[in-house]
């Protein structure tokens, strides 16, 4: 989509993930590609995400998508601190089987103040996607 | 708001949460009050909850409002298997410090097959609100 | 709900009206009270609002809630050039009757550079909202 | 995407168009593809659409992604009576020039009651999207 490099690397990525904090750490989410404007990363099944039924929880998908639209606005603006989340709209579309989930996470616009980003989760081989997902991230100004 | 009493009582709700699965137990919510239509509920604190920074992480906000949104739709609809969330819409207003959020919950519309709800989040204690979220439950037919 | 007065009257909101372009003008929405962080605007009946049906068309309620927000944003921050929304999520619950819409509108939060706004929309007489928005405004830095 | 046939052709769609009421009729959308599952739907510049500043309004937009919807999910589910928005979030991204608009939509998924789509608006040879938009369309069950 673009030759453009991204600015920040997974190891870098998965370093301000160990500073992220318990609750995310908890998810055990592995970065598995930073690109320009487009990332994927992957939330391993654990025991621990599921819901009533058997599949996986609506919240473990929402921690997913806002984890990947970091992942998303980190690659493009760099090591930026305090950037935040300031909107997240998600459509539940399938109860997921209990495997890896996998979120495609895109760049829908960057801008000087906001970015918006856009994902779509699937589980490990899965063909149709459990969850769309669109966000705003705010952009600190100090830049 | 209402005289009308709610179909579900909190021992009642407390049951179906124990039996929702590791993901919903871990985060201890606890539910304060169930009325026809409005409800209210804790997420405890706890260092689990933490992100990057000491305060309370996006994601928890949006477990919280989920499991809010499901007492409000079994408040009024009563003890219904596979009313599940399809759309869910937060707008993270402010990072809430490490102390218990506490949600209330209300229904906007309840119709034969959709639930709208909204939540409003706030801080323990606390005067302005942390998140707001609105989201959809699908109602299954065949009741 | 506040004593704080409102940084707009309805008079000069109706004049920045009159220059919002044809596209807003052609509704003749009506501002009924601008507060401060609390207004009511009408859109008067009208056939050209109609859709199959003889309902109140979906996108006619989606310009009122964007203009409903308008007035709520300029209510508290005053003549501001360049405020514009960022997003807009809307429920529609009802199909409203041929009659006026009111849409009343309240702040959620106003920041710095965003502002959270919230609108219930009802039709004239009715009990039930017809449709529930939230909205994000961009402010402008240079203030 | 795929082989299948769209439900509906242009024409047909074109005839509930113009039965859609005067709301939708002063737009004068032009639907210019209808496949199975993703759609073209072009809004004809007009001075009507203005708002202040000569760009086109935000509402006009949200507009033309209501029209796309119904597009795409007459476009799978052919010529269903009372399929109906349920739900509809936009992100505004820039302000679109006074040219034509034309959308993009395309279907997430399509279940037996609810239907979630996306569109992406772009100015008549403009590279980035003007705004992003999902929504719900609600598909009565009577079928």
């Amino acid at each position: 989509m673009t030759d453009r490099q991204p600015r920040i690397t997974i190891a870098e990525f998965d370093e301000i993930h160990h500073d992220a904090g318990p609750f995310t750490e908890r998810f055990g989410f592995v970065t598995e590609h930073i690109g320009y404007g487009e990332v994927r990363v992957r939330l391993p099944f654990d025991k621990g995400h599921l819901r009533a039924g058997g599949t996986i929880s609506g919240p473990a998908m929402m921690a997913l998508a806002d984890y990947t639209f970091y992942a998303v606005v980190l690659g493009m603006i760099g090591k930026i601190e305090n950037a935040v989340t300031s909107n997240l709209n998600i459509h539940f579309l399938r109860r997921p089987e209990p495997v890896d989930l996998v979120a495609y996470g895109t760049i829908i616009k960057l801008g000087k103040r906001l970015a918006v980003c856009e994902a779509t989760i699937l589980t490990e081989g899965g063909d149709d996607p459990v969850a769309h997902v669109t966000g705003t991230y705010s952009i600190p100004p100090e830049r």
